[in-house]
């Protein structure tokens, strides 16, 4: 068993009618982008062999320092984008990411009637609903299961498997960075210490904003509302909330309520309203969240008929993103079409109702709890908890309170109130809790 | 959204040129079997009316008894199943399970070129490469997405995005049955109590062997290792172990180990060699395996390239199974075709390379430890841990020595040694322990 999956006898597994006959011939594929998934797709490709696939050309910028002797030298490496894509491949398999100039690579291969095989997740995004219409206009296909969750196959579930569900709810951790550093702070590291450490082990950019901000998570979650939801959402409208705004002391707390913290992304739909959002949020400790540990991924969808399907694994890293890859290149060669999903235009809310953390630190004086308590009480939100853990000075004192399941707006209103208080030493924390 | 999954345009989406051409009229589809998985796959078509599909007739044995007023007019209730049969539906969909009659139903629809979608594990395990090729060779589709772990699409996942891996070990709670009764014994049940219990919620049936004797779980092990490993198993190799040998006993010695116990099936495969195996097995606390609680299923695939990848949610249940098997005849409306898998028959040992729980129950005297540790040396095998828990009575002693991973072979020639022993009131019990 040396091989990865291989048609029995490919002669007998037509391609598909809108793309040129090729029986007989192994899909022609040119990777751009020799970085770490790049490099791990053509190992797999080199050294599994899959009957119909072909690598034939590699492009990167200043190729020549990325050239590697295990590549055949039949493969052309080139940095001359534009004869990539107009040399005879017929898939292209585009891992630079970015919206530019992966878009316009993407573009031109799919107007050519190329397919086009991609992990970009900003692109898929941003452009997913008009690139695939290009693809079917062309006579192409655009397949994209390494965008999300890497090496944790959600797509090809969301289009095959689930396809006879209707999915009501998407809560994932879809950013590998943001669980590594979350999930180290959980045993007692502090946020500076662990995102160096994530950094050094290459877990982390040295910009991470994208990550700890919630950007990368946000992309990923647009792309499962089309495909889980089907609804159609400009990425721009997930406001993320970053992880950066969670502390030692939150997580002391959260394990008090038997909770840990995750950075979570959230969508539902329920008559026709589409709320999503994505930020750190407490998770029951007992909870399939709470499992996932490290870079590891995880999915949950809700379906109105099944009920709910787990899925994790890494979400990450060159070799599971480039089984992803791999996988995409497969199902073009034989043909498989995916189910697909009509998906219409719609606008996004942050309006959840479910149970918050809020997490204070104050000068502490007579009164605070009364006035916090009496701004909730005004919206009519039920206080569930009060928590204050002794061994914090009362100058600088952190308290909690959580509340039963409430409207987000409402809750903003509560805490827009409470925020004119004096005695605060820094704006109230307040956090989503799953359950 | 009240539609489940259905084409934007099913004009654009042509069907397998294999099939009779019909772009512009909807699959017609025949329902064998209206128990639970029946009534809940007509439930979706009727409520959800996913384009592409029309239901236009059930079969069932005695079916006045079966009709129900939510299914159209328009659909023929038949207990003539040959009638059916040479109908002119388009997909048969097998959900009466067993092998016969369902097998020459399935056999005689894929002859006169319709396609099956079933989820009978026994006739796929047992007969599925047989049916493919008849499949294969009629132009029908032969699809089974149901058969395996219900509501989680692990086949699809199989199939598609896991296609560019090559899968090297297979884990799996595969029989829900099993999983609630050892779970509710995780919390200090007695077998035959929560059997009853379980027979009462409808989770267990009159006579449960093929559940907990592990029948069940290992047809579908055998489907999985096609799929995942590319091997063509006889399901009779696979020699399951009963549920029915744990005790009480063996959950408290379990918990003392950091672990509980679970009904496994489990495969691997090792330069061309396969061993796999399905009964109680210790796993840890802290794994996957020990999450998964009632009667979920939860499926583990170790790919070389993408690691571990993880699926839980509901295994069985009408809803749930009735959710792959529309997934399916979607799949096969939107004429998706599956990466197909080329499998070679192998052969089935039992032979793993595992750390084992073994638990004695002894009538207790000086002598009988260092007769078995010597048993074990003789054989090579490092014992890890010896527990002897108090309170037990001298004369129906129950302890429990873990060994260091050893062949099983090493160890049941250890074992047989043993069992010579005359202070041995019951046949020691040894369980692998998932690491």
């Amino acid at each position: 068993m040396s091989e990865v999956n291989v048609p029995a006898s490919p002669q007998q597994l037509p391609v598909q009618s809108a793309q040129k006959t090729r029986n007989k011939r192994p899909l022609r594929i040119a990777l751009f982008g020799f970085g770490t998934v790049g490099s791990s797709a053509a190992r797999i490709l080199v050294e599994s062999k899959p009957r119909g696939l072909e690598l034939v050309s590699i492009f990167n910028r200043g190729v020549e320092r990325k050239r590697v002797d295990w590549v055949p030298s039949s493969v052309i490496w080139s940095e001359d984008a534009e004869a990539v894509l107009a040399s005879d491949v017929d898939v292209v398999v585009e891992l630079a990411g970015g919206l530019e100039p992966a878009g316009n690579w993407v573009r031109k291969a799919l107007e050519t009637g190329k397919s086009v095989v991609t992990a970009n997740k900003k692109l898929i995004a941003y452009q997913g609903v008009e690139l695939e219409r290009l693809a079917a206009s062309k006579g192409g296909h655009l397949k994209y299961g390494a965008a999300v969750a890497g090496g944790i196959p959600v797509i090809p579930a969301l289009e095959q498997g689930l396809a006879g569900d209707r999915i009501e709810r998407i809560e994932g951790i879809l950013n590998g960075t943001c669980n590594f550093i979350l999930s180290k702070m959980e045993e007692g590291a502090e946020y500076a210490t662990v995102l160096a450490a994530a950094q050094a082990k290459g877990y982390a950019e040295a910009d991470p904003t994208e990550d700890v901000g919630g950007f990368d998570a946000r992309a990923k979650l647009a792309i499962l509302m089309r495909l889980a939801l089907r609804v159609e959402v400009d990425p721009e409208e997930i406001v993320p909330r970053p992880i950066t705004e969670v502390s030692a002391v939150d997580f002391s707390y959260a394990r008090d309520l038997g909770c840990t913290i995750r950075q979570v992304a959230r969508a539902e739909q329920d008559h026709g309203s589409v709320a999503a959002t994505v930020g750190p949020m407490l998770v029951d400790l007992h909870s399939p969240m709470a499992w996932s540990r490290g870079t590891e991924n995880m999915v949950i969808f809700s379906g109105h008929y099944g009920g709910d399907v787990v899925f994790s694994g890494h979400g990450a890293g060159g070799h599971p993103t480039a089984v992803a890859v791999v996988s995409d290149l497969l199902a073009l060669a034989h043909g498989s079409r995916r189910v697909e999903v009509p998906s219409a235009p719609a606008r996004v809310s942050a309006e959840f109702e479910v149970p918050h953390y809020i997490r204070f630190l104050v000068v502490d004086r007579p009164g605070i709890v009364a006035a916090i308590t009496a701004a909730l009480a005004h919206e009519h939100i039920n206080i569930r908890a009060i928590v204050q853990k002794p061994g914090y000075p009362a100058h600088a004192l952190p308290f909690v309170v959580t509340v039963e399941p409430c409207k987000s707006s409402a809750l903003q209103r509560a805490l827009a109130s409470i925020r004119t208080m004096d005695c605060l030493l820094e704006e109230p924390l307040d956090l989503q809790m799953l359950e």
